[in-house]
């Protein structure tokens, strides 16, 4: 949770008038993402979230990211919808930051999901992937396991501070990931991050899905197994939740049934995604900003879910 | 600005279940207050601000606060209304903290107020001060002059790492506020932190006066020379705003006339208002939690605000 710019009132009225949206009515910083600072601002034409991009973000990869909600927005999809300016222009700058105005969507974020939840954020990702087909653009995904692997090397036995023997534990699961990594399986659009605070529901109803900052091509099975690793844990990752794994899955196909390459390569997709996930919260356990802005999340929560696939 | 205290949409979800307020439409964290969280959250029935009562805030204090937000909005103030529970009760307890439900306002507030900014905010200064005098409930000033006296002695020379010189100077208007405070003026309810932080606007006019939390009984002229320390400055303290204190003055006194004794007060008190917010930023500086969450103000502003009345 993060407001790292601020954005003066004055500035923010600047900013709009190269909209027609009427006068400015509210402005609040919002406890939102980790990769840059939110506003939620209300003007006479409505509510929007206003994004400025601040670190983790390549400003090459934004006109990728706002293209791919449009897309998606226009696919029918709950997924909030860049908005132009009036000369069609999606990516401003202001206050010396990339930033975007983007529709504001309703919904709440669920920490305690059901298998209710999980299952319509299962159907709602495999929409995702179908509405994903006839997006044009590619972005390679950039934590991959090649990045994991890198991460490893880097952090090197400061993962065993973490959890003795857990430096082991990753490079045996390595060698496995660049053993095994199944060829020849479904590639596409995946969101990459979808867990349950990049998930909006009114009710049990998908509401909105967002942040898609990680966003890239890659194994559609992989981002279901993403989500498997996200919604099927406890957050601290000691209790698998099988109920919620299977609602999940039952949800994904009921809109794209899997290949049976993609069910049998789960488990180690399901090593991936978790390798990910420990990889990039060790580096901000050891080396990520001191200030309190960013909530640090304990990397041992992916080495449990690690544990629970290696054992799969 | 901070969020202190995190709340799941399922805490938030059984604590608005005693209200009849509808199902949960969206809750953000956000950037505002030093002193608590606060949730911007939206129900079938509207939109409320949902804050947490944190350090600083002492609980016995809480009734007070709340019942004197209700007694401005009776009388047609702009001030945010408790909202009282289906038993009719204002403080509640969410996730281990006193909790309120607060009527939302729309507006913004602006970072550099123009004169009609000021004028407005002092007509509005009068009017609380004239709908304060029916507020039966007295609360004694935490953070009066013997507040400073006692901040003073408590950081003694560090004061002086601030701007060499400045624990004498505190010393001597310490010994003059001693010395020459008014007797015999007006005492009623006053803000006491009335910066531009804490009125929102709708263009120019005031649609909103928020976050009493420092709220008193104490010299209503007082309250003024508040206002004017933050309104007629540069945030940094380097430039006095003529204009900027001269529309503040007439705004208020278009409402009420101050008397005699306390247009001749003012000087000496915009000392006492310049030492409150010096000693307590001082005091935050040196002492106050590590985390960024809490952005550090810097004292100095505060030391040549009194510098300036000093000299007056």
């Amino acid at each position: 949770m993060a407001v790292y710019t601020e954005v003066p009132a004055e500035a923010l009225q600047v900013f709009l008038a190269r909209y027609d949206l009427g006068p400015l009515v509210m402005a609040k910083g919002i406890a939102e993402g980790v990769s840059n600072s939110n506003f939620l601002i209300e003007t006479g034409a409505g509510r929007f979230i206003l994004t400025l991009y601040e670190r983790r973000i390549e400003a090459a990869d934004i006109p990728f990211f706002l293209d791919l909600m449009t897309h998606l927005a226009d696919a029918g999809l709950p997924v909030p919808r860049p908005v132009p300016d009036r000369r069609g222009v999606l990516l401003q700058t202001l206050q010396g930051k990339a930033a975007a105005l983007i529709q504001f969507l309703p919904g709440v974020s669920v920490t305690e999901p059901s298998p209710d939840h999980a299952r319509a954020a299962g159907t709602a990702l495999a929409r995702l992937h179908q509405a994903g087909a006839s997006f044009a653009r590619k972005r390679a995904n950039a934590l991959d396991v090649a990045a994991s692997r890198r991460a490893a090397a880097h952090l090197g036995e400061r993962l065993d501070a973490l959890e003795p023997g857990l430096a082991a534990r990753v490079a045996t699961s390595l060698a496995q990931l660049g053993r095994d990594w199944p060829k020849g399986l479904p590639v596409g659009l995946i969101h990459a991050d979808l867990f349950p605070d990049n998930v909006l529901f009114l009710g049990t109803e998908v509401s909105g899905l967002i942040d898609f900052y990680f966003a890239a091509t890659d194994l559609l099975a992989y981002d279901l197994a993403v989500l498997a690793a996200a919604w099927a844990f406890t957050p601290d990752g000691r209790g698998y939740l099988s109920d919620h794994d299977a609602a999940l899955m039952a949800g994904y196909e009921s809109v794209r049934p899997l290949l049976p390459g993609e069910r049998a390569a789960l488990p180690l997709l399901g090593r991936a995604a978790s390798l990910r996930f420990l990889m990039t919260r060790a580096l901000d356990w050891f080396e990520g900003p001191g200030d309190a802005l960013v909530n640090r999340k304990n990397p041992l929560a992916f080495a449990r879910r690690l544990a629970h696939y290696a054992a799969a």
